[in-house]
């Protein structure tokens, strides 16, 4: 059975998914590229210089075997990119997702079609009718959730997310979206393994238990 | 020269170092034992059972040339506890510091002589106060801050700890005290290392750069 999966999403040890405020200029706010470093330096990143162990194993996870991904508002584009008609995303005109991609917005727009295979349509859906659509269009391949932090949240408060891997940077960031609020006691559906890397990062999965 | 070390202070995923409300029951409210489970599993704390291994390497820290400890006065009791003359603290009548121990308080009272070389000493004092009182009776061993996660926090931003091991537990607890708060960029002036235990925990230690 198809997988809801969340890859690759950084956070500070104080639990911020990005820093604040955020804007064009800085799209993870105060927190800079600190958060991604140790993404930057694996060949998954980049093939030519980057290093393979433990952070590249996880990194290259985030294009394996999915069939759509969804993604907040946030994610999509900086605080007001709804009131720019010519916004088309951070990631230039051959997005990394190469599937079809459905934003979360309360304001929703016609689909964008990019090159590469991304297609971005925009919903106003709660996450479980979200998720129906995506998994639609995915068919027998896996969805995934690619943040940001609140909408990580509201999947996980809702039991749709089967795997998460988190990546825990050591810095404090001190303000913005955080990934815990509201997830206490989430360690009671999932099986929570962590690996400290020689980069100094941590990868900590969370893998639901099966409902028997 | 001798310094100000943090050992074995557990933390969950979301950083806090107790949870809530705390009382003469519940000492670590809602959170009950799960923060200090990693610990009673190790020959520190059991000798004839425990475990030897990473949790252990850390865990006999504790112990590793201490002449004094301080701690916040709400490891000293449960909220309250100044209302009451003839609380003696949580540990029995051979309390498991063997130093003086020094007690953050605004409601002081006379010291409490303990079996096993602990006493009890209540300070009305800030963190630099505090610490001059310690190091003088410490000598020239180090002083043990133990906790809680405020008093932790008022000592580092005081800039007065040279090392701090927390253990992360992978649990959400979604309330109580937290460690982090007010300590953003804390990065700029500890080395952060990260171990995982198989026993689930990351072990996380905060070395003081030497000021040059």
């Amino acid at each position: 059975m198809p997988l809801v999966r969340v890859h690759n999403f950084s956070i500070s040890l104080d639990g911020f998914g990005a820093g604040a405020p955020q804007s064009l200029e800085s799209p993870f706010g105060h927190a800079g590229e600190r958060l991604h470093e140790w993404m930057f330096a694996t060949r998954f990143w980049d093939p030519e210089a980057g290093h393979q162990g433990v952070d590249d194993a996880f990194a290259v996870r985030h294009g394996d075997g999915f069939g759509a991904e969804i993604m907040g508002a946030n994610k999509f584009g900086p605080p007001g990119w709804q009131d720019d008609p010519d916004w088309r995303g951070w990631w230039g005109e051959d997005p990394p997702f190469h599937t079809p991609t459905y934003v979360l917005t309360h304001r929703p727009r016609p689909p964008l079609e990019m090159q590469g295979g991304t297609t971005f349509h925009f919903l106003d859906a709660s996450p479980e009718e979200a998720l129906g659509v995506a998994q639609e269009a995915a068919g027998d391949l896996d969805v995934r959730l690619g943040g940001g932090a609140s909408s990580i949240r509201s999947f996980v408060s809702a039991g749709l997310v089967d795997h998460l891997h988190l990546v825990v940077v050591p810095i404090v960031l001190g303000r913005g979206t955080r990934i815990w609020d509201g997830l206490d006691g989430v360690e009671s559906a999932y099986d929570i393994e962590s690996v400290a890397s020689p980069s100094g990062v941590v990868h900590l999965t969370l893998t639901r238990r099966s409902r028997t």
